[in-house]
């Protein structure tokens, strides 16, 4: 286990890449932009699936599952949805090979075997689920229909990175079909606010809420709700988006329903998701330079026991010590590993789990073992201390709290260090060439000025927040009249 | 709720395709041969996962994930795995659309966005796992690996049925590597009889564990390992097949260990899977011609109440009744639903769940709420009494219990009353056109014989029984000496 990596000083781009792979989340695939997710990163992944599977159904949705194709004609139905993503679409255009009689044992594509339609590989399935709504939907008592489902997508972004940009990745996505505007909206501020919820106290990453300037929308949307994250390199990542649709998918599905008073109506929607990418952010925010920093919630182990010995009587003992703790930790739902492996030394294993992040470290040799005591490491600190074994499940479960509180708040100080009210350009392009983060300036409400902004410093409008103050200002581009404050920021 | 089914009599393919879609399980999609799996059928799918995956994790399995894509070049590296496969594949052979000139707000293939090598949508994970592994496995140290993964694969056939047979369906495949051939054999055979348990103890119903012959086996393996339904209508179903790979994929992809003795050895592998597949299997083997019949472990809602009222004051005086009902059957891990929608009337709510499968439905009106008594109802038998409201708890729990049982006894005796021995082919053809189901029998071991039913009847070999008696017979149709009787009957 090579553990030099890269400091994030050095090159934080660097660190990440090196990061991802050396704790083993998930590595590049021979499939250009696609990559493999391992299985620890993969038990995070699971983790974050199950708790916000969790919170779908307490908020009433239940989940689906619709073809991982859409048909072009399908696809391109409504237009600005298909406009954003026919970039960087995986196309499927025939279905069978046949033996390429020119390279022995090899096969080719069977050109007899095309498709008289394409397949799109979806990149998001609002085509196909508003194909499929429109026969589920004829009266006001057919609605809401509040469905999710979890899935695979592709877009094939031409620059990729390891869970934040992959030309394949895993999400959820929910599709909520309404009866009112109102309702919908609703839905997708609720559905922003679950994503906020879960962000903030499960992954123990402070985010702001906001709506997205029209640029920046979801392509199909009428509003974009978004919870944006800031890194440690004062970089922004959007970490989930909620859409309101409005008539949008209904109109280009011809989606109608009667209403209870004998009219019809085209129906309102919302679709709303996160994604892998959330390893990404959930990596980049907590991590330092000896390895990943888990939220105690999120760790696949949240402790982990390592015995040291050097003989096997004293090998015998440290077993016997250690057979109750993981049983009452067990028993107190701390999920605990015992690593007994005799293939690999104490100190292997040390920088092993400090790599993994793992939330707390328990080492127990013949002193302890004598003493009734174990040494407790906690992975965000770094500090260790003595402690009796009898107060042990106590100690775990109280620090394994604290560590989950004290990750959030490490993060909010930086943010709160890192967001800056400027009211110049040049204090604007200064604070982003010097420390970066959030950039709180007033805008002018155009596209002309954000785009102008974005060409001349890469930092774009990350939100408009919800809690904005309305207040009379100066766009700090333009000088034009602006209403309120929003934030700009690099983004990945 | 139009419950008008077509009865199994009358034309038992019929039934099934009018039930999956009345039951609200799943339904065909714009996209030829793919399925949408609905809410309802989804839940019972989201159960067979969580049980599957937990008995995945208790035997050492962790979950991971692969690309969807597979490159041609990886495909054709195993030959019998890609000949097995090449016919049925989708290929994506572009990554962009662009405007179409000549259809204003169109979109066409891009086709300057050609791919260099085409992507296989994977129809199964071994190759791009195997290629991924030739990285991970340089030492013993380095075995076993035990992963599983959840995921959608896609086969392009040409006739497709609801969960049966789809282009694209969801399943599980383990993918596992070992050091020696006696390990993988048995991890085979381990995650086979793991299949089995689940299929008999959660999804009641009976199987024959066996091996495929030669002819039947999955392309690229030394030996598979299946588990073989019986259906209602007398055909078999394979509910799920367990692969000893030996070191074919191996040798394709050029994967060596060190051995603890310094040599160098090929890594030896299996594979694994079910898929959505088993909810046909589930539907088949149990429904009737009022709808589906479910057994009480996969079954989204165990219990059902439904309120038989008139008046607003009848309606609260239930109402009150039913709320500590519904909590002690909570607490009791019962699945529940208070189905008190006031747009639906009674009758229509029974058919609706008798359709749906719910195991059990408490009907309550108000000389129930005088007499503390509810009538309940069972969905496998169609019976009623009046029971207890104090007794309640105790009698549900104990009814599901026997529910469970009783669905498999009754596919377990209706198997044992179709499974017939037979001697002559005379009398093979004349079982297999009368009552169906298995036939035993016994078989010379070659191909040819076996084609040669096959042809004559559609019959094929479901399976050599594991627990087969070694006996020196002749078989059915050659003459010729044979050890042993297998299994064979026509399939799905």
């Amino acid at each position: 286990m090579g553990k030099h990596l890269t400091t994030r000083a050095e090159d934080y781009s660097k660190w990440y890449n090196e990061l991802v792979v050396k704790a083993d989340l998930a590595e590049t695939s021979a499939v250009r932009g696609c990559m493999v997710i391992k299985p620890y990163g993969y038990a995070i992944w699971e983790r974050m699936q199950s708790i916000l599977d969790k919170k779908f159904k307490e908020t009433g949705h239940s989940n689906a599952y619709f073809p991982l194709f859409v048909p072009k004609s399908l696809f391109e139905a409504e237009e600005q949805n298909a406009e954003g993503f026919a970039k960087e679409c995986a196309v499927v255009t025939h279905y069978r090979l046949e033996n390429d009689p020119d390279r022995a044992g090899k096969l080719r594509v069977d050109p007899k075997a095309k498709l008289e339609e394409e397949l799109i590989v979806r990149p998001t399935s609002e085509a196909i689920i508003w194909s499929t709504y429109k026969n589920w939907i004829q009266s006001y008592r057919d609605l809401p229909i509040l469905l999710n489902q979890w899935a695979n997508v592709v877009r094939w972004e031409m620059r990729t990175r390891l869970f934040l940009r992959t030309a394949e990745f895993l999400w959820q996505e929910g599709h909520t079909a309404h009866a009112t505007e109102a309702e919908a909206l609703e839905e997708a501020k609720k559905m922003n606010g679950v994503y906020a919820n879960f962000v903030e106290n499960y992954m123990s990453i402070p985010v702001v809420q906001g709506v997205k300037s029209a640029a920046e929308r979801f392509a199909g949307a009428v509003e974009t709700y978004c919870i944006e994250a800031l890194m440690q390199d004062g970089k922004a990542l959007q970490a989930g988006t909620s859409h309101f649709l409005g008539q949008n998918f209904a109109k280009a599905f011809d989606v109608k329903f009667a209403t209870k008073e004998g009219g019809l109506e085209h129906v309102w929607a919302t679709s709303w998701g996160v994604s892998t990418r959330l390893m990404g952010a959930l990596i980049m925010t907590h991590s330092d330079d000896n390895g990943l920093v888990l939220p105690p919630e999120l760790a696949p182990y949240q402790v982990v026991i390592v015995p040291i010995y050097r003989s096997d009587e004293e090998h015998e003992a440290i077993e016997k010590a250690v057979a109750p703790i993981v049983a009452e930790l067990q028993k107190a739902d701390v999920r605990v590993h015992f690593d007994n492996r005799d293939t690999h030394k104490p100190g292997f294993k040390f920088n092993e789990y400090e790599l993994k992040g793992v939330p707390l470290r328990i080492g127990i040799g013949p002193r302890d073992v004598a003493n009734g005591t174990v040494e407790l490491a906690r992975r965000d600190t770094l500090t260790k201390k003595s402690i009796a074994q009898s107060n042990l499940v106590t100690e775990i479960t109280t620090t394994l709290k604290e560590i989950q509180v004290a990750l959030f708040e490490r993060a909010k100080t930086f943010r709160l260090e890192h967001t800056t009210e400027v009211d110049t350009f040049e204090e604007f392009k200064a604070v982003l060439a010097s420390k970066g983060g959030y950039i709180s300036a007033f805008w002018d409400g155009t596209e002309e000025t954000e785009t102008a902004i974005k060409e001349a410093t890469k930092a774009t409008i990350r939100c408009i927040p919800l809690d904005k103050i309305t207040e009379i200002g100066t766009c700090v581009y333009s000088g034009k009249p602006a209403m309120h404050r929003v934030l700009f920021a690099k983004a990945y």
